[in-house]
């Protein structure tokens, strides 16, 4: 019951800390969500901090899951970066209200000179080196982490105007750009192949 | 004597905005920076959405200005587009320590709901407007808000990554490849105006 407890803590300070931001979000604000006593809560968690490891631990855990999906449902390379790309669409309502998760946290942690930004960073890392795999499958060699920073910045960016100005179609016709820039970059690779 | 201080307070909340956070300033730490008493700084603002009001007029009075400059220095509408885009280098090392002060503020504010966050998009807007018209003269007519908006969110992206890693390197090459995307638009509408 203990580690339930603790779950729905982590839980909710995730949602609160991407809705809200870290710095807004106060502990009564996640106990109030979850329904527990402060005295309950500091049983788990003593500091924000403490929180904060938490949720940044279980989104490196739902995205190296989400991560291990499109690896199995992308029949190519090719593919499993369009599942990348895509999620912008996917969750195109939430990031036009909150922006990205990953960019936003990180943001607010730079500023904060946090110690945990670069745990949250972490998070960019784990996008970036399972891009990076997908381009040296293309065939993209050693310009492939270049390559995986390049449409990771590209989504990033996407991300905050979608944000700032709650612009779907916006959001859709970037997403097209993205994925014929891929095609446009594999043909390039092909062509030099032959 | 009375509307130097309120400069003075404006400046100084403008800088601690960027390097610190909207949510995270508060008025001690302002008014410590400003080396004034709270009474004195009371006297000039009640709020700190009062501030942040005197933070973006502020900042888009600077941005007008800097606009203003780039239009008469560059030779051409590409070379002004090009001025945009070395901003990215300019300010480069703020960037890598706090962002985009533009993006990371209409970021927060949003996700605080806050009623400002469309005046901080209006930031955005004064470059997507400059920049749009830049596109008109370089003859893309009714594509050139889309193209000024990619660049845009290009820059955003540019800017998140290049915090979140600290990297100067993505963020010197990500600016090539935006220059040479500028030339890439160019090559092709001339040829098809040919």
């Amino acid at each position: 019951m203990v580690s339930a407890t603790r779950d729905r803590i982590i839980e909710t300070a995730d949602l609160l800390f991407y809705q809200r931001g870290f710095e807004a979000t106060s502990f009564a604000d996640i106990a109030a969500d979850v329904g527990i006593s402060r005295g309950n809560f500091y049983h788990h968690f003593k500091t924000k901090d403490d929180i904060l490891d938490g949720v940044i631990n279980r989104r490196l855990a739902n995205t190296e899951q989400m991560l291990d999906r499109w690896e199995v449902s992308g029949s190519d390379p090719a593919e499993r970066i369009r599942s990348f790309i895509h999620i912008l669409i996917v969750n195109g309502e939430k990031i036009r209200k909150f922006g990205c998760p990953v960019g936003t946290l990180s943001s607010e942690l730079a500023k904060l000179n946090h110690a945990a930004q670069s745990d949250a960073a972490g998070l960019f890392t784990l996008f970036r080196s399972w891009l990076k795999r997908q381009f040296e499958r293309l065939g993209f060699a050693d310009q492939s982490d270049e390559m995986a920073m390049h449409i990771l910045g590209r989504s990033q960016g996407v991300a905050t105007l979608a944000n700032a100005f709650n612009d779907d179609g916006f959001l859709h016709r970037e997403v097209d750009l993205m994925c014929a820039w891929l095609d446009d970059q594999i043909s390039k690779i092909a062509a030099k192949n032959i």
